[in-house]
């Protein structure tokens, strides 16, 4: 500390010890309030006076301004003061703190006249109206993908005589040649050989098919990954993980923009058409989620606020799951028909010779068909999701399962049947009788990879329940549920979307984990022990030249603002970006604001002796409420802190005086480096 | 704040004069660290010497012996340390660090011998096997509670002769008189009258019978009341708004003790069987978290840390929810069968008359009989609820809904009938078909009145789309259940249970309420503008019998710890009930220790000269990381600190020096008081 101590810069020092001569006075002067013009007046020419006099002041102002002292920011808004950079980590705090003040705005001026009566209306009309546009929009580019999608997947097998805008199913609907028997051929209903060369017979057109079925499928896939190359990077993947660190407060600009919109509706559809083995249910939660984020720029109310756009998108992610699942509740709730179809897929294809129980070459053959799917799936499942095209891992992680899940339940069954004098067995399941069902094992299977791959419980089970549709599988669900997240955070502690969250470096502190080791916001804190001083303005001693030459010499986002260096007590925190905004727009539109005028970020400048330059006023851009905590306060309270409040940033203090910073980068670099990993890996560039 | 300023005490700014006049060497200090015994040791005959030497001297300290310096609390703990008083509020920061602390040790321990890994493992798996108990006693007791309530609402009609412990169904179960047409009679089963006058014919046996029903009814719930009012007066209501402030973090001895679990339990069973309008459900999650906190005191790891035990408690809770409602998922799903039963009850009760669809006499009395019983049935739930015994609400507020939503049905089974050509009805209700579901709407009935009472949405929605056990009604419940919650927050804020903690002064922090108004922390702090000063205590300048007088001068629960009382710096915070038991402790064993020693809140003690009374280092009760706010922060970002993080107390600063302090009580008076209410209100006595 003694080292740090003598880091002090001169000036600083300089001043302290001017201080100290003149401060045997400054005990009367906390008694009263010393004549303010006439200390101000002479700072060119004397040192500043003590840090008490000075706080005391600026104290004084406040408790007497107290009823507007909040309200500049609202009054006086300079363009771009409040935003964020891309890459940046909201102000939570902040963010709602602005927004109740423009609620508490619009509700007070509507007492005033009609038309303000009638805005304050249709601003609270404003979140439903949202929601229902969101709804509209995001269920419309769900069902357009749904029929997109069915007519692509066809196309590589055919095309419609009658339109060839008509999928399979529908060319064959109303055709008066279909049987039962034979329902998905019908005349108008053409293959790729019928229309080239004539023929569906032989070993040559079903060449001719394949070879065109492959041909579709590579072109719709070179389509999805060349579009998303090119015009939006953003559109691959699930999205899911990024909208999950969106949602926590950071910003990602385009992530959820028009051209990753467009880009990821139409990828989407090409990648699910050729027939790859991805879901379209995350990847439909993101195209949610950009339709929130877009339908909020008709809002002031959330085009403004990124908080209330948080609110907002976390509503449409919802939308989103409910879309692609059919699902009214929660967005939990899976269309009953997916499994049916799941369900049906796997009982004709793969069980459908088990009717004759018994174990012949049939049962054998599918078993072995069974397990060799099982390897293929798991594998091109893997790959696939590293593809840059939309995909999601819903459907592939529970077909995975459902398939390893059939394949137990059919080995069960046989056993069953040859050893039904079993102890375990024998007492409930008589010779004959149909004790096991393969589709029971299917389901709880599936709900068992599912939850191994995103390490979800009791909304695992809810979804796996609703599946089901009955109560009487609940239990076998849950154990399957509880066993899977054993298991698997005995390998590794990470869902899917956590580990892409980490593996991508993006800045998201995990709710869940505990961080359990016992180091001090002292040790994390910048600077450390022997590092330069700490960067930071003082309340009215600083030229504008000062501050433009800290802010070109540093690159950090906000600097703590103290009563004067000797003192390093601290009156709040000033943004980066705000400060260059308002000093820029000060010297553009204010008279006569150089180099040497003075910055106050006190509650009243002095009255200035002319000939002075006119001095420049910032106490509506200063955070007068920072949050600070002490150095030695546990790391594990600051990353909670973090956590709970949202903060960007908190100031560190020792028996008051300002000793250093730490920002959220620095609590996650801080855990990785615990967790003995690269800290430098964990941010976002 | 001239005034303020003015107030402070004569001690301070003697002190605080002759601290300036020695302070022009303050700066040089600030470079080095002073002769530390030197200073100290002068300390009786010189006033205390400026804040800044003191407060690096200590942080030195702090910084040299950081690797153990949160180790004291653990090693050496006083008996009584880190407890509460009764109605008081937990410092969740505080128990949850304690817990980490303790888990850390135990996990660096147990690399060091057998015994200690055995430890380790025995204390990870402890959680699970007192979940498991809590799960088995508590489903006993309600298994108990069920048996012993059926055969007593049973007892009220008359007595098995085969023995006097079965009820009527077990009495009639194994008879072969039964008929089924008059299953519920059997020559076993005697009611009073055939008992008491051997006959079950006649006015005189209906009288007899009548009586008897009433006596015992009266026996019962006379016994109850009794019951609760002598041995358990918690026992008495629900439980449920006790047990969401206890989970919040509040002290409330013998809510979950022995004695209410025993007078709870047996009142429950009188209540029940009394056949009062109230259900058991929330009853039965106040007996199971009885149960889990009786059963905390079997496991070091929950008995001594006031929030760990509150992770059980709130499982204990879910588990109550769980068997009160048979529901394996998330204590959420009533069983089938509650519904069922209630489904059946109004059908074959009152709508019986019903497969003749024209309205007839039968359904025109059958819809009196409804309107009747629904008057009868609001009116009695009401006072039910009032009454000294334990009572739910669930089942009674559901009964409601029911029968206004079955009334609403047959209403609109008639209009149908009569009136298909309706606009409404004829594109969907041919005449004759089965087009109203009178079964539906008490459904959708039940859960809007549900809705309206508990203020519950999604659960609700996910509790009756189990009850229904179909994906059909889902609609109308979640239309029911929102209209509902619309309707009813337009009559008044707050659920039941968030009314109940109101009108009973709990001090409970709602979190979904936002506070809107636009106060400052300054506003809410004590001491006021005009108050006296702060009651603060010096780190190394005050004697035992100084700390002693400000103990039983003043009420507070806690004081603030500056460096010196005019830099007014904070260093930590100590607990009113720490320092008394730590003096106590001190003056018991610590030899010398007399009331002109001096109390040290710093790293280390000065080395005293001889025949001066030993000092006092109470350190080790200091909490060194308190929250603190500066005095401009907005009160709605204070009152969401409070809500997040679980405090229990925040200083105020303003530019480094302690202000003031906000208590969780503060918070809630000035909520109150912004809401109109009476802030005095609010305190529990």
């Amino acid at each position: 500390m003694a080292m740090w101590q003598g880091a002090m810069d001169n000036r600083g020092f300089q001043q302290g010890s001017f201080n100290s001569f003149r401060s045997s006075s400054s005990d009367e002067d906390l008694m009263d309030i010393p004549g303010t013009a006439m200390d101000f007046s002479m700072r060119d020419d004397v040192p500043p006076l003590d840090g008490e006099i000075e706080e005391e002041k600026s104290y004084n102002g406040g408790g007497i301004g107290s009823s507007n002292r909040m309200m500049d920011f609202l009054e006086e808004p300079i363009p771009g003061v409040g935003t964020y950079d891309d890459f940046n980590t909201i102000d939570w705090v902040r963010e709602k703190s602005r927004d109740r003040d423009r609620h508490r705005e619009i509700t007070n001026k509507s007492k005033e006249s009609t038309w303000a009566l009638i805005h304050s209306v249709s601003d609270a009309f404003s979140g439903w109206l949202l929601m229902l546009l969101i709804g509209l929009l995001s269920g419309s580019l769900a069902g357009l993908i749904d029929i997109s999608a069915h007519w692509m997947t066809d196309l590589k097998e055919g095309i419609c005589t009658e339109g060839f805008w008509f999928n399979h199913e529908h060319c064959c609907w109303n055709s008066e040649h279909v049987t039962f028997e034979d329902r998905d051929k019908c005349p108008e209903w053409n293959s790729w050989s019928q229309l080239l060369i004539s023929t569906d017979e032989g070993a040559f057109a079903y060449i001719v098919n394949y070879f065109m079925y492959v041909l579709w499928a590579l072109l719709f896939a070179f389509l999805a990954v060349s579009l998303v190359k090119v015009f939006a990077p953003y559109a691959c993947g699930s999205g899911i993980p990024e909208i999950k660190t969106i949602l926590s407060g950071f910003i990602i600009r385009g992530y959820l923009g028009k051209w990753t919109l467009i880009i990821k509706t139409i990828t989407l559809v090409l990648a699910v058409s050729s027939g790859l083995s991805l879901g379209k249910e995350g990847p439909l939660v993101h195209v949610a989620c950009c339709c929130g984020n877009i339908l909020c720029h008709c809002f002031n109310k959330y085009r403004k606020n990124e908080a209330k756009r948080r609110e907002v998108l976390s509503a449409a992610a919802a939308a989103g799951v409910s879309v692609a699942f059919g699902a009214p509740i929660g967005g939990v709730l899976f269309s009953l028909e997916e499994l049916c179809d799941y369900e049906n897929r796997f009982n004709t294809s793969k069980g459908g010779e088990l009717p004759d129980r018994p174990a012949g070459v049939g049962v054998y053959s599918a078993m072995w068909q069974l397990a060799l799917t099982l390897i293929l799936k798991i594998v091109i499942t893997i790959f696939t999701f590293g593809m840059k095209i939309p995909s999601g891992l819903f459907i592939p992680s529970m077909a995975v399962g459902a398939i390893a899940g059939r394949l137990l339940g059919v080995g069960m069954e046989q056993l069953a049947y040859y050893h039904h004098d079993w102890a375990i067995f024998n007492s409930w399941c008589s010779q004959g009788a149909d004790c096991i069902t393969p589709g029971l094992y299917a389901m709880v299977g599936a709900a068992a990879c599912l939850g191994g791959v995103t390490r979800m419980t009791v909304s695992l089970v809810v979804i796996m329940f609703e599946l089901t549709g009955g109560l009487e599988y609940i239990v076998p669900l849950m154990a399957a549920a509880m066993t899977s997240k054993w298991v698997a955070d005995a390998l590794g502690r990470e869902g899917i979307y956590d580990a892409h969250i980490r593996l991508n470096g993006y800045p998201f502190l995990e709710a869940k984990e505990e961080f359990a080791h016992k180091t001090l916001a002292m040790d994390v804190m910048k600077p450390r022990r022997n590092d330069p001083l700490l960067t930071v303005l003082t309340q009215d001693s600083m030229t504008v030249e000062d501050v433009e030459t800290i802010i070109s010499e540093t690159t950090y986002s906000g600097f703590p603002v103290v009563v004067s260096r000797e003192s390093q007590r601290l009156v709040g925190f000033v943004l980066r970006r705000d400060l260059i905004i308002s000093i820029e727009n000060a010297r553009k539109k204010q008279d006569g604001v150089v180099s040497t005028s003075i910055i106050y970020f006190t509650e009243h400048s002095p009255p200035m002796p002319p000939y002075t330059p006119p001095t420049l006023k910032l106490r509506n851009i200063l955070d007068l409420s920072p949050f600070t905590v002490t150095d030695l306060t546990p790391m594990e309270i600051v990353v909670d802190i973090f956590r709970k409040l949202g903060l960007r940033q908190c100031l560190v203090t020792h028996n008051g005086r300002l000793l250093g910073i730490i920002t959220k980068k620095d609590v996650l670099k801080h855990i990785a480096q615990m967790a003995n990993q690269d800290p430098d890996s964990i941010l976002f560039n």
